[in-house]
């Protein structure tokens, strides 16, 4: 067996010294990750990669994305640094870790496609996108530039949610407070941005764009029944907005693009019930392995063997586990990370 | 067999007929519910609940909540209206139904006590409550008086989903476009409330409050390793709040309160991985049959339909699905609904 870990996140040295100098990074991400060493410790890292047997990393950016930290002028350097910083790391630890996901400055979204063909060029595996732009859906028209890039490079997205868009402005704080806005906020955040790439014609405009999204989908599987037939009547019940006519503007159901046309990773946290009912959601070629270490209790090794678990326990022949624990990502990255 | 089925919409005449009438009714109610006659119109009520052998409802109403389309000097009388017509709908036409859920004044919160008070003493089965109340958080301490009062009765609440409180406010309309508020938004929602209700400690205040949560408990079955893992970390990531002394001061485990605490129903449309993940995360005698007609595509039975052949699939024995079908029901309720 072979295991290729397509999504969890690590802060190379020198990116995160310059959060730690920026104003906003050092309040909130200090803070943050400051209790979680493998997060931004190589050695840690190292060893808790090294903790399980023929098991790499794809290594991903940490949370909140560069255009929440660096404004305009200034995240595309940064966002090069950071990007930089994880392919040195890869390249000088080939047993760790087989690639790297890029991060793009999305508050300049001009350097944002220039900094995708650049690391896209350089050998970056994927590139890893945030929910929400500041708060702008990434859906807006002056993103797809972007996904263009991308789609032609033939590698993915890595789909991360980020801090949900109202939060500022929602007075009572009903979604921020007790850390609703992470622990539930964020998978729905997935699942609305999923909708928003379905619904504003990026689906349909770059049908060979391929976006893995985060945690199983978000919410995305268990709400099935309503993704289904409540998209089925979109409009029937507004008038607003042309819904109707936008529906049938799209090239297929609005079921099929969640469920065909999405990659998801099996990062759960060990959520038994949740596994199957992606497993029984995504055809077997759009799961991959993925733990999103190191945030986990133990913070690092726990979500990697709760996740190795749980993919064990399914009903899949060892074929199949292949295919989700490193045959998939070979696919939709186009490398070869087994040889 | 018999089936129970926990909760469906409908609006009793008189209430629909001022609806129709109020400014904001005539503009939401009237476009939404038109093309569903099974909403409002009793005789296709009663033709599409006739449709199903052995299957009784118990009514509840339709939404928005009054709070949202009647001042609090009008709501409460708007809610003895719409009450007292699904008590008369029901003790009219005891074949087809088996009992109704109130509703409750939420922008009046002592006459909602009041009103609680009345409907429980005249037989309504359980409270309908929105997970927000005209976007205030409705674990705010000045509701906890109406939760007493249902506490006592023995009786559970019937908490539905209800528009996602932070769209009005949120200028890129990202969650309300597409209809992304209702069909995504709505199970959020409702997971968003259980969080609240836990957390603001009524659930350690009034252990005995049984609270029926919609949609096979929104998003929590799917989001298990996060409500798990996340939940257990409150506070280690943020400072701002004292989230550990908060997490130390609950009575359980906050996992606990989601899989223990809080019942939930089956209306998830015929999504067949999700009521696994739900059957998986609740005790079978939290589980509730219900279908959430009649919004479905055929305006009436398609949901009921669908939900019945998916607990047929389930590996439940005969016994423990009539648990499902209407024995959790009786129990929850203090009722008998078959004799």
């Amino acid at each position: 067996m072979r295991y290729i870990d397509a999504f969890n996140h690590f802060f190379p040295k020198r990116y995160f010294d310059a959060l730690l100098e920026s104003p906003s990074g050092a309040k909130d991400i200090g803070k943050r990750v400051r209790g979680i060493p493998a997060l931004f410790d190589l050695d840690q890292r190292l060893r808790v990669v090294e903790g399980f047997e023929n098991y790499t990393q794809v290594l991903s950016h940490g949370l909140p994305p560069v255009e929440r930290l660096f404004p305009a002028d200034k995240s595309p350097e940064m966002a090069r640094i950071a990007n930089d910083g994880l392919a040195e790391i890869v390249a000088k630890n080939p047993k760790h870790f087989v690639g790297y996901s890029a991060l793009l400055p999305m508050n300049a979204p001009e350097a944002a496609a220039k900094e995708a063909e650049r690391v896209l060029k350089n050998g970056a595996n994927a590139i890893q996108i945030a929910t929400n732009a500041n708060g702008a859906p990434i859906d807006e028209k002056h993103f797809w530039p972007i996904y263009e890039v991308i789609e032609k490079s033939g590698r993915p997205i890595l789909l991360h949610p980020s801090r949900t868009r109202q939060m500022p402005d929602y007075p009572t704080e009903t979604y921020s407070k007790y850390e609703i806005c992470s622990v539930l906020g964020w998978p729905y955040e997935t699942g609305v941005t999923l909708a928003r790439f379905v619904f504003s014609g990026i689906m349909d405009r770059y049908p060979d764009l391929k976006i893995i999204s985060h945690h199983l989908g978000g919410v995305i599987p268990y709400l099935e029944g309503r993704v289904a037939h409540s998209f089925d009547q979109l409009g029937a019940r507004t008038s607003d907005e042309d819904y109707v006519s936008l529906r049938k503007s799209l090239k297929k159901r609005p079921l099929d693009y969640f469920k065909q046309d999405f990659f998801a990773d099996t990062a759960v946290f060990g959520g038994e019930g949740a596994t199957i009912a992606g497993k029984m959601f995504y055809p077997l070629e759009k799961i991959v392995f993925a733990s999103d270490c190191p945030f986990d209790p133990e913070k690092g090794p726990m979500y990697i063997r709760e996740t190795l678990k749980l993919i064990e326990k399914m009903d899949w022949t060892k074929e199949q586990r292949d295919q989700v624990y490193y045959k998939n990502l070979e696919r939709i990255t186009g490398k070869v990370f087994v040889k």
